[in-house]
């Protein structure tokens, strides 16, 4: 935050900031998209709908798990929520009752441990590396397991890392935890962006798994704010109840215009894009190694780089603040992601175009030559 | 919920429901919200805002307030919010922390009690009858006073009852919890629909008052799921910090939609459209006072009618299924709204045609003359 707003302040001065901090693609809701939202529009679609979502998109929704990943979802199992946030409050909510701590990895996306927080959840954050991709696996899970987890949450693939758990890895996890009485959330928002092998998913093959997706990254409607949850049947009508409560519904407007996101012509869209995606994340890790920095990990999924700036500073905060100042290139430290490790490391998103990728990382180039921070 | 489910049974057998039960007005939003909601998505405005939401937006509201009705709200002080849900929420995440109850009036809204309680809080239910317009007065606020109350929430014009507190009962009421070191938070979503006097509020007026307001019931917009919470200052950052983790931003195709609210054509549009309700509640409490059924405060807001049954019924539950059952009209019983004498209350809302509300009227009347349930 305090960068963000030290970007605004320099822009606003007239400096060429190089945004590598912004967890959002660049690219705007792809046009059929944009089209069946103004349809809706005309067609005066703008009453609620009912807690659970459309019928139509819950019925969209579970057809492309079905046919793309062979995920055996019934429509019925799908709660559309305003955001994965909606979904993860929902989720939350409902399983941090009885016990009340919640195992996630460090470092990981923030405001899912904080909303845990706001439930009064105990945070167990464990400490993870590149041995492990920086994801959490079922010996980590064990070694640290007590009688209070309600549920533990791994993000695949990961923010900030870009690292994927394999589906066996996280299956595995999910049946200790139902031996134990505890459930496994898993967080997919960034499920389509994924470079090293096909996506796959884990909702609905386990009794005890739940699923966040949303349409914000993959098929870039960040600011329509829809999202959904897949619970496993027995859950669905108290999570239902929770959103009847906590939100009513989700965005209408947004619901009609996401039935256009499996269309063949906007997978076609996003497809593309995904490959754009990809060809960033090599420009950027091969630019990377060229430097004194060091990429532990190559991400295979998401749009981000998890950097290690050990080599060239030991105060990675400092270290962005002193690059923004001296170059203008925005890039988010890792104590926003934990405290493991955090001040080794920093993360850069590529959600900037090529032409201004390749030109931050040669004013990184200049400021490492200069001496860094 | 088990009305509305047999609604939706008994329609898709063909019966003719007419709709009392509906919380949503049965207009959609005015031509010039849905033109700037359509602009928006022609301009393709579907990334992120900041999670306090459109400056102009914040503006616009701030503008409203000080010129339609005296309160000093600055822009700053205004949080664009997913719906009036979103901003109870926001409001209950941080006041709900070092004391846990919560005091409200019962009846009430339940959603909001529902709301609390995931945030562990503790919930005083103050019984208010006719005697108080169902309001919670300052005389009950002191009565049931305990130094764990961390807020007081006054619902004005209310549901289920319409009913509305004055200004200055509000004012002694945030006055007196100043003095407590507690928090008024006022739901001012039904505001604008307001038929006894000119509409007035309490934003801005005192250090410890919270306003949530929507665009949903006065502005129509409903599903575009867009209110707003107005903050003391000193609350902002806090509540800022709170959204970014909880929701992110809201909708922004609806935000921009929203910024046309306060134009003139809009603002007449809407203003047509609380005559008619006015206009539906004449109708409607004038056909009650005909029956044997009791409307024991006319409602000055929102547009629903709390009427007592108890003269032909023991019990409003089944008296609501039977009136279903047997004519079509679906009303909501009064348990739904707490426990205070809620089984012999029904709530009428008159978000229906007036031939259809004259329709109803009729159906009732003959299912009394038949001895009702």
């Amino acid at each position: 935050m305090d960068i963000l707003a030290r970007c605004k302040a320099m822009e606003a001065q007239g400096r060429d900031i190089i945004h590598m901090e912004i967890g959002e693609p660049d690219f705007p809701a792809p046009q059929p998209i944009m089209d069946a939202g103004l349809a809706a529009l005309h067609q005066r679609q703008t009453h609620y709908t009912s807690a659970q979502g459309l019928p139509e998109l819950r019925a969209a929704i579970s057809q492309d798990y079905q046919q793309r990943f062979n995920c055996p979802v019934e429509a019925e199992q799908i709660l559309i929520t305003p955001g994965a946030s909606g979904a993860i409050q929902l989720v939350f909510a409902y399983v941090l009752q009885a016990r009340k701590t919640l195992m996630i990895s460090d470092p990981t996306y923030p405001c899912n441990r904080n909303v845990a927080q706001l439930f009064n959840a105990q945070i167990d954050a464990i400490a993870v590396d590149e041995q492990t991709d920086f994801q959490l696996g079922l010996e980590a899970v064990k070694a640290h397991w007590h009688e209070d987890v309600a549920a533990v949450l791994i993000a695949s693939p990961s923010n900030p890392t870009g690292t994927v758990s394999k589906q066996q890895d996280l299956l595995a996890i999910a049946d200790f935890l139902a031996s134990q009485g505890s459930v496994l959330i898993v967080d997919e928002i960034y499920q389509g962006l994924n470079y090293a092998s096909a996506p796959s998913s884990v909702a609905g093959l386990r009794d005890n798994i739940f699923v966040i997706n949303s349409f914000s990254k993959y098929f870039g409607m960040t600011g329509w704010r829809i999202g959904w949850c897949v619970a496993p049947p027995a859950y669905i009508s108290s999570l239902d109840a929770i959103a009847q409560n906590t939100y009513l519904a989700s965005s209408t407007p947004a619901q009609y215009a996401a039935l256009a996101a499996f269309q063949q012509d906007t997978l076609a869209i996003v497809e593309q894009r995904r490959v754009i995606f990809q060809q960033r994340r090599d420009l950027m890790c091969a630019a990377l190694n060229d430097l004194p920095l060091h990429v532990p990990c190559i991400p295979q999924g998401a749009f981000y780089i998890y950097a290690n700036v050990a080599a060239v500073s030991a105060d990675s905060f400092h270290f962005c603040q002193q690059l923004l100042e001296d170059t203008g290139v925005a890039v988010t430290p890792g104590c926003d992601f934990g405290q493991q490790q955090a001040h080794h490391y920093i993360r850069f998103a590529y959600t900037n175009s090529e032409q201004r990728l390749r030109e931050g990382m040669e004013r990184l180039s200049v400021f490492l030559e200069g001496g860094g921070s």
